[in-house]
């Protein structure tokens, strides 16, 4: 199995079993003396070395690429066409990273945004993080995120819904769905996107592997959205890792009853990170200036230009994707529902909002 | 009826009858020259001041006090102990002030801050704003709103929940409640507060008004804050005067799928204007550093010290005052109904929660 790969290649995958990520010893005699050097003197294992000797006398490559190979994953290091360039900005960047999926890594990550938050979110927050992760996706952006229940999941969700691209990094081995009941979310990310992790396929998602991920979605992207955490939440971690990259990080404003809003607020409030409320707002902040900004041209007379502010208000409130009820518009809109009702109509007629059963959300594409 | 009052308070008086709220030109009529050479000129109507001759026709000071004294007003003027000292910070401040209510205006005033809003707030926004003007309020600070509906009205409602101070100011006359439905709110705030206006008696409300009543607002409060605002309230405008005086302002966030927040998060997102969470940092904001942030002392040790996480997030997501059951509970806690129901039993039993016919809130005063 190992015969085509060179021998900084198998050193870096040999270490990616051996060296729990992030480990800075590690880090500095790979960096004065190249992957081969450094492995050997690992597997020597003199003075602190000494600790790998258990993971050293079980180390077996070949079965490692065997298992990968089985899942249809591929090795990437640093020097490859696909190794993200950004995860070089690190304090200690991944051995190597392990990959499933048709896309280029490179080409996926160079427009690309996290979209985290916690497990536990609420209706609210997944809602969100599917529109935004929808709407960035839609604009050619890719979605990336750790594949946890809740914001994760919705985020992953939200990009694949229309057919964008979207990439999960994994704090266990590729080939080891987690958590299980997402087995099916993370085999179509592979399928359509990738799925990656820099630990050795088979390994265990453990706590620190789980922060280890988060600076690595935090580095391999543009900036870093946190749609819902609590105060405690891991995603204001990977949140605090993009801030200390230098990328642009944001948060999402939500009720403050809501305990899954406060860590976001918390960020707005001691000015670490930036308040979004939309996909738009998500472009600004980590597109282009110029370039992604304008995605929507100035010049060109758009149908809801002509709406009157109750209109707008309306047409503003209405989902992308979910069918909302008149209680839901009139709510949102602060009208009452005999006036909403009539709006609506008018929106329906302009092509602007389409109606089921009874129900309503934004027109998928508006006429001209 | 003026018999007893000087001429420069009785040509006040009669300022506040003929001439606008915020009037530049009579302003510095009124600077050079004073109140009672001010209103000779007036009477007199050459050039400019020819706009006021139909009003002049129409004076009758002795009938604006009459009414005034009819609804137990009195009148307030620059130089009386009771002037706000902070009106004068106004590029034109009130000729005079009609006050009704047992307080001492500058005592209420010294330690007041402003809560408003939209006035088609939705639940969540006036349930917010009764929340944090009662907690403002048990901590000796005067709620000053307008007295409008939606936020406005749930503001004042909150402080006299709780027998707190509130100011309503009124855009008419203090004799005429404005909105009628508040008839009975404004006499309650008349009755423990005070309701002022800078128009004279039988004023009309009109939406110039409104916008200087807004000002008034702004001006007289250490800071203010806007609980609910969709993108063109009438409050943002009473933020931007606060924020034009040196004031501090806050905003309360919300769900990014309700316009009522709207221009609560683009205040955020321009930088005008403070995310606020709640009554802590509302008073953080607006307090005096020191004297007021440590209402609650650092160093006494606190019933609610001692709750492990998941009891903090159960008993900060309790409302003071509204009850709520095992299924909001959960959903503000992130907690399953099972776990839920355990925290809440032994918040109970702390002395922290009440329990009534399932359902629950905060204690309403915890037990040391």
């Amino acid at each position: 199995m190992s015969g085509g790969l060179d021998d900084a290649r198998l050193a870096r995958v040999a270490l990616s079993r051996l060296v729990e990520p992030g480990d800075k010893g590690v880090h500095e005699l790979l960096d004065r003396h190249g992957a081969p050097e450094t492995l050997d003197r690992i597997r020597a294992g003199h003075g602190r070395l000494a600790r790998f000797a258990e993971r050293v006398r079980r180390l077996d490559v070949d079965r490692d690429l065997t298992t990968a190979a089985k899942v249809g994953a591929r090795v990437v290091v640093p020097g490859d066409g696909e190794w993200p360039e950004r995860l070089d900005d690190l304090p200690v960047p991944p051995w190597c990273l392990w990959l499933r999926g048709p896309a280029d890594l490179a080409a996926m990550t160079s427009r690309s945004v996290a979209i985290v938050g916690s497990r536990l979110c609420t209706a609210y927050g997944e809602q969100l993080a599917a529109d935004v992760a929808a709407g960035v996706a839609n604009r050619g952006w890719t979605v990336v995120s750790g594949a946890a229940f809740g914001i994760d999941g919705a985020a992953h969700r939200g990009a694949l819904a229309v057919e964008g691209k979207t990439l999960a990094a994994l704090a266990g081995g590729v080939d080891r769905a987690y958590p299980s009941a997402h087995a099916r979310l993370i085999e179509r990310i592979a399928d359509a996107g990738i799925v990656l992790s820099e630990v050795a396929p088979g390994s265990a998602p453990m706590r620190t592997r789980f922060l280890q991920r988060n600076r690595l979605i935090a580095a391999m992207t543009r900036g870093t959205i946190v749609v819902e955490a609590d105060l405690r939440s891991g995603s204001l971690n990977t949140l605090r890792t993009a801030h200390e990259l230098g990328r642009p990080v944001g948060v999402f404003p939500g009720p403050v009853t809501s305990m899954m809003s406060a860590g976001c607020h918390e960020q707005v409030r001691t000015e670490r990170a930036t308040l979004v409320t939309g996909t738009a707002d998500v472009i600004d902040l980590v597109g282009d200036f110029g370039a992604d900004a304008c995605d929507e041209p100035r010049g060109e007379t758009l149908p809801t230009d002509e709406l009157d502010p109750e209109e707008t208000r309306v047409h503003e409130g209405l989902p992308h994707r979910a069918w909302v009820d008149l209680a839901q518009v009139s709510l949102v809109s602060a009208l009452a529902p005999m006036q909403a009702m009539a709006v609506l109509a008018r929106l329906v007629e302009l092509g602007l909002a389409e109606r089921r059963d009874g129900t309503w959300r934004k027109a998928r594409a508006p006429r001209r």
